[in-house]
């Protein structure tokens, strides 16, 4: 159930921020719940100096949340760069699309937001490049959007990675990284795990279930 | 595997936030990894308005992440209040103990920070209080730390919360309530789990397995 996870890149000033502030209501008014990840290449500062939780995180805490009826805000010690897909697993539950900013080194989806009058070229490209948004296409064939046509870049978006998708029902993590699971180990996993907890006093009428195990180290030998 | 939580309550301006902000970093010395909660009963803005993540969120992201190198920051729109053992289980990883702000109304084990200077009377009590931190001890027989027993405080739960204690290896999470395991369904859970998955590729080593499963609704009928 983790989402499909897009990345906007380029180079800086090209308006990718501005073009996340029209993609994300246009596709909200679609129906789709989105997640958005931004990449800092350097430590950062979430939360606002003096607040109760900044004073919290100041003393030593390693994870300060703050909760309220419509939402929460974590601030979360982390000992590495942790990939989008882990990112993704661990903190973001019920929304069908991520869209990044950043993470170019990544082999993810990738679409280019080029501006000729800012940027001498585009950035070197590879396979995962899907497509363009820049006012004149570069060459190639991808297909490229003008910064405008937003209801076409979401069109484009919806095809690719959100209609018709038959969504895997079984996540397993394994340190942190997401393990693939074919058709029948996934069902497998699913209908063996699933019955093993229906018996369970609170799991008669379980919709999501998720499971945390700690396994003892391997027999030293 | 969730890391106990006990709950700072008290009336307003008893210094709840100062006595964290002295009692993390006395923990934290000890080896500990703290993690908070603070509720709040209204919505909040946690992000610094203007950010790229602030515009996302504003645009209608219903979850927003900040990656670095060295932590995240996020925010999450919820549809509800989310009780402290949920957003422990969903957001904490790695941290021995949780101390929060707030939840008086909760059942979670609580210290009252009462100040007669400020304060009339503390607040009423039930059998979830186990400590007050004051300078004048209420009518009682509970523990009561002054203001400034920084040590005896985190000796207290340190005895009573964090030495010794067997850490449950598994977690179980049904609709993201978590389901009491006895020892031996827990092992029976964990081993089973466990050895279906120690033959997939990426899991021959594996510490801990995160398995996030999503059934089928019942047939109707």
């Amino acid at each position: 159930m983790v989402a499909p996870i897009v990345s906007l890149v380029g180079r800086p000033d090209g308006g990718k921020t501005t073009l996340l502030e029209r993609l994300i209501p246009e596709l909200s008014r679609r129906g789709y719940r989105i997640g958005t990840i931004k990449h800092h290449v350097h430590a950062f500062a979430f939360d606002t100096p003096g607040k109760d939780t900044w004073r919290h995180k100041q003393a030593g805490a390693v994870s300060v949340l703050l909760a309220s009826p419509t939402g929460v805000g974590l601030v979360n010690d982390t000992d590495r760069d942790l990939p989008p897909a882990e990112l993704a697993a661990r903190y973001f539950t019920g929304v069908d699309l991520i869209l990044t900013e950043g993470y170019k080194q990544s082999n993810l989806p990738k679409i280019e937001v080029f501006r000729p009058a800012v940027h001498e070229a585009p950035l070197p490209r590879d396979a995962s490049w899907i497509a363009y948004v820049s006012d004149t296409p570069p060459a190639g064939d991808l297909p490229c959007f003008a910064p405008d046509e937003v209801a076409g870049l979401a069109d484009f978006l919806e095809v690719r990675f959100l209609k018709g998708q038959t969504r895997q029902q079984t996540q397993l993590m394994a340190d942190g990284v997401a393990i693939p699971l074919n058709r029948f180990t996934e069902d497998f996993i699913r209908k063996t795990v699933g019955g093993m907890v229906s018996s369970l006093r609170g799991c008669e009428k379980v919709r999501r279930l998720t499971l945390t195990i700690d396994l003892d180290p391997p027999a030293e030998g």
